[in-house]
């Protein structure tokens, strides 16, 4: 395993990632939520179309002062793309495997490789799918990796709120530790400013209408699936802003032609 | 970092650790550590005078099964050291720091702790305290060790059912870590045979009694620190039973002279 060496003398600002909770069912768990982030250092909550409305009351009691003290900073988004757009590296979370080709990370490795994009600047988030449905495969494209949470194969149903706790301590954690020790795995593929879901799903749905427009997208009953595919094709490629202006341009030159 | 290099034919049993809770309040957080436990593959649960009466319905519906289904094993106790009295290495866990003289550990070094204990084949357990309260320095000095989740020093009140989740997802992904790649780093003072707590109690309150009818504990308003810190003395130093025989032949002739 290399180590990079982080030099004390610079300095580090590491913001925290940013939690999204994608339709969660229940104010409790969201205030469950807010309380096991702030015990970690983790203000930023994000809510796509809570089943309950908002403010909520049972958020606010469960939060134990997280909520309603000003200490955490929640907002209401309408879908998961609203919510993700200014985030450059993001990881989505899954109980089951799914055969999505993205990288699946264990949480101990979600923490360095979410430190290794805080290290360069970038804005990260994580995504939590509803509690009994979790996230659906087209919500999990969109991410740059896979966290699994390894648990009892004959129980392996964590609570909403249990799951944030822990992807939240092991950040908190392993920053510490990397505090302390200067210390992280080097990791691959990681660029120094990736572009961010805003500016690549602008890139992906114009392709996508283009195609559309072509009729490429045939039979239409496989039309879901090649989107997807598509979609994780771009995401996996870790792209920057400048290559994304290279793609437009390609794009631009192609339907000319 | 020294490294204890674990053979895979050997065969390890790894009993999982037992969970302790001391007078908790509310069945809500029975029921999710019971859950979180068993996501985790712990199973044995330990309430000591719960102040709802048991069995609990709040509980029964917070655990998702774990509880009513036979698969965790929960059990009621009238003191801390009856629920203690089969464990050999036994962890309590504070939020606050406390100046006991014991060591202090974060969860890893925790996991870490346990894992060394359950490889020799020790009965091993960890004690949480009461949601609001936490435990009673009476209660932490039975201990071994005190463990401390590091946590955001300007909201650090952990939910009870939240730090036993932290502590047992920490020692099942410690576990894992250690069964794939056989490493854990060095322990020491750990010793293959440790007395349990019953027999550790039996030889304390024989060894208090006697000093108590020799009119020791002058004056009386100190008796409870002098307790205190005799039961550390023997606490930490990790006797086996055949050394607490020791003690015990020794208190003997003392007494006779």
């Amino acid at each position: 395993m290399s180590k990079l060496k982080y030099k004390p003398k610079q300095r580090l600002k590491l913001n925290p990632p940013i939690i999204i909770l994608v339709e969660p069912q229940l104010g409790e768990n969201i205030g469950f939520a807010a309380r096991a982030m702030l015990n970690f250092n983790i203000t930023s909550l994000r809510l796509v179309n809570p089943r309950e409305s908002w403010p909520n009351k049972q958020a606010i009691s469960t939060s134990a002062g997280a909520i309603d003290s000003g200490k955490s900073n929640v907002s209401l988004h309408n879908n998961i793309e609203e919510a993700t757009e200014d985030i450059s590296y993001l990881l989505a979370t899954t109980a089951r495997n799914r055969d999505l080709n993205k990288p699946v990370l264990s949480p101990i490795e979600a923490a360095e490789s979410l430190l290794h994009a805080q290290i360069k600047g970038m804005s990260t988030g994580i995504v939590f799918g509803a509690e009994k449905s979790g996230l659906k495969n087209s919500d999990i494209i969109k991410a740059d990796a896979i966290v699994n949470i390894y648990s009892n194969s004959k129980f392996s149903s964590i609570n909403l709120a249990m799951s944030v706790l822990i992807i939240s301590y092991q950040w908190y954690s392993r920053k510490i530790e990397f505090i302390e020790s200067g210390k992280l795995p080097k990791q691959k593929n990681l660029k120094k400013n990736s572009a961010n879901k805003k500016e690549l799903n602008f890139f992906i749905s114009r392709l996508l209408t283009l195609l559309s427009d072509n009729d490429f997208f045939s039979p239409s009953e496989k039309k879901q699936s090649m989107v997807n595919n598509i979609e994780a094709i771009f995401t996996r490629s870790n792209l920057t802003p400048q290559e994304l202006r290279t793609l437009h341009g390609i794009l631009s030159n192609l339907i000319k032609s």
